[in-house]
């Protein structure tokens, strides 16, 4: 936990957004796997966590803009709880470290809320369903209403706010992405042939619990790197083929690393990889120079955009006016997802705001196929902190529907790109901060040249 | 997957127990953690999985008695989908695997629920946020009274039917034990002094996604083992101390194992760990004894509980008529908890569809301390697959409450034990199978005597 004036003051920079009415804060529950009381891994709701700090469920939070006080709501454990899970801190005790002095139960919670007038209470957009049970209970508002009821003026400002990381912050998203690097490094020395992807992505998991977090999402590890968010882990792995892993630790604070590395199962790239991951690396590091305050990132993406088409374009898979072809989205046949996108307590940084407001500013984003699915399209500034991950996927199913409808014709050399349908795919990914001059890659170095990863991979042999 | 027959088969006999009507089987779907795409690991309903096998979010089934028809509804993904998560079989194609024709919409159940009298319509107990969504959603039942409306027929046949484990789920189940044999022996031959405990759960844990499955309940990994479901991982551990580790495999299938041991940290056990420890693993040998059809499992506890009162006689921490003692309860001082549990799909068996029904064919509960947490209480037959658990665990603040009100003060020695109040926990559990004739423990053998333990802990050391 930060220190209790970190919260108090970001409480009240919070506070001064706002003139009047309540800001309603819902911290998460424990979700059963099968029943009830088998529960998943406790996550907290970053924004509860941001501004109050307790890592606990079953609490509630309120900010009284009229009268100026913070207030956290929860039941306090019984003895029959503590012979299950150990003394608990009460929620008084738990509320005085974040500098909260008002506290209650959750009956407190309804009454005061039963006083407030409707319209005057702002909540944060739902995206668990026990959100939408909680503001039917508390609120009265129905599921099917509770989306279009959320409060602008909150979001907005909660997203200003969080996109502007501190010093402290900083720091443990520095940490995050170092444990990050290792769980990435542990991968490239363990994987060999004959393994299954489970055990590579078990190692890397490993690492991450080991530090006293988790994983910051789900890992990616696969043979199958065309498919973006492949899950899947029951290949076995051979000599010849690439490796993809997307993976990030997280902070017991919660704070998120976020970074993919591409690597052979073998000891050595194939040359035809090699022509492949050139071209993905230098996309990579193009976009990563163009970083600075006041550039947009649409540019940023476009920019990698345009360095996967050339440099594709030199063996043939793609032809054509470069400019015409990324404006007709021609690239994203074989990078069909963004450059990149925020980073923080969340590994897509408060995605559950929405992203038309926090990586949007408002601004309605493309409907292109590939320029759709760009998560971040606004004006950097000091203190944000972004991941870049530009990549080149060989997607079977896409390269089918494009040749048969006809699209992008003009510019993609569906034969030759027909020749590599089952090469797969690569991305790396690394994460920045925006500083007031420029940008800095954050966290341990890890290999991403082809001479310093095949380095890495003559460990897993020796 | 089993074979088609068996999902048939398994359906057939739950048919046959009602003569009209429809059953609603509502299959789970992902949670975001701080965000809704941000999910955890996908787990799927149990039930749903017994009868219809398919392990996807989105999924609900319909079992229509009158006219001999079953149904699975779900929506098919999109091109998008498939560029992020890759080819996806239609809804189509998963239910012909479990043999079922009848396939449809989402929209297409809301209209086939539509038409259905609303108290003809048998549905599960809820354990999911999601769970009361849908039910509103799709049954018009609000959450407050979605508990009351649940079908104890329904509960009842599914209990019935999930209890008796046949020979594909026993060979499954075997597995998911061996497994988790190997999970602990990864502990027991890895853990050193100056390790957190988070290092030795992170092998435990690596130990189960390797094998392609995952953990069946959030892993105990602790130096206080007196705190019966402690999942904090942030202590050191030292030469001295002794761990105790619970943790168990879920099978791709779904299948649980379920495993405890008590280890010393350093080489070997001090002498007065080997004393208590002693005393629990005759309380375990003795309950094992015991099992074969017809025993009452309530029985089997109390003799667990009458060997932990008797052994902690001999050391002078209990006193008076043991007879006497456990009527009173005594006992539970030290060993609060029940002997054991049902184990299946789920790690405590069909725990969500109700303890009354599953566990104790509709009898009522002690509600005395101890007893109360006692998850089994009938007559065993054929089939059935429990673990068998008691522990002994000095538990500081219960130890206070009962010496400061006077519990059992007639047959509990406080001074002898406050002497051990830092002592922690000790716990064996194993995973048996009811026979025809007695009783199968499942699964690889795991170290228990005092000398196998040693002889494992060596290895750590060598």
């Amino acid at each position: 936990m930060f220190s209790k004036q970190t919260y108090v003051d970001r409480r009240n920079a919070l506070r001064a957004n706002f003139k009047s009415g309540v800001l309603f804060f819902i911290g998460n529950d424990e979700v059963g796997m099968n029943y009830e009381d088998n529960t998943f891994r406790f996550r907290q709701d970053s924004t509860f966590l941001y501004y109050f700090g307790i890592n606990k469920p079953g609490l509630f939070a309120i900010m009284d803009i009229e009268n100026g006080k913070d207030y956290i709501f929860g039941d306090d454990f019984t003895i029959d709880s503590i012979v299950w899970m150990g003394p608990q801190p009460t929620v008084r005790e738990m509320a005085t470290q974040v500098g909260v002095d008002d506290t209650g139960t959750i009956v407190d919670l309804a009454e005061l809320l039963y006083r407030v007038q409707r319209g005057s209470i702002h909540y944060l957009p739902p995206y668990r369903s026990e959100h939408y049970i909680k503001l039917m209970k508390f609120l009265g508002i129905s599921p099917a209403e509770a989306n279009s009821k959320v409060s602008v003026p909150f979001i907005t400002a909660v997203g200003e706010q969080r996109n502007v990381k501190s010093e402290e912050e900083i720091a443990e998203l520095e940490h995050a992405v170092s444990v990050t690097a290792e769980m990435h490094q542990a991968a490239m020395r363990y994987a060999q042939p004959g393994m299954t992807e489970a055990q590579v992505a078990a190692k890397v998991h490993e690492v991450a619990l080991a530090r006293g977090g988790d994983i910051s999402f789900p890992i990616i590890a696969t043979i199958n790197g065309q498919t973006l968010h492949n899950h899947y882990h029951g290949n076995t792995i051979s000599e010849g083929q690439l490796f993809l892993l997307d993976a990030g630790y997280e902070t017991p604070l919660g704070y998120a690393g976020d970074m993919s590395s591409t690597f052979p199962v073998g000891k050595t790239f194939t040359d035809v990889q090699k022509e492949i991951y050139e071209i993905t690396l230098r996309a990579h590091n193009g976009a990563i120079d163009m970083l600075k305050p006041g550039v947009h990132f649409r540019d940023v993406h476009l920019h990698a955009a345009r360095i996967i088409f050339d440099g594709l374009k030199d063996f043939g898979f793609t032809k054509g006016n470069t400019s015409n072809a990324i404006e007709n989205g021609a690239h994203a046949l074989f990078f069909p997802c963004g450059t990149g996108h925020l980073m923080g307590l969340d590994v897509h940084d408060m995605e559950n705001l929405g992203e038309q407001y926090v990586g949007y500013c408002g601004v309605p984003k493309s409907k292109q196929f590939g320029l759709k699915s760009l998560r971040l399209g606004r004006e950097l500034k000091p203190g944000f902190v972004l991941t870049i991950e530009p990549g080149i996927y060989f997607i079977p199913e896409l390269i089918d529907l494009w040749q048969q409808s006809g699209i992008n014709s003009d510019y993609i050399n569906f034969d030759k790109v027909n020749q590599y349908r089952n090469f797969g795919g690569i991305r790396n990914e690394e994460d920045i901060l925006i500083t007031e001059t420029g940008h800095r890659i954050l966290g341990k170095p890890l290999a991403k040249s082809i001479k310093d990863v095949e380095k890495e991979r003559m460990i897993a042999f020796s």
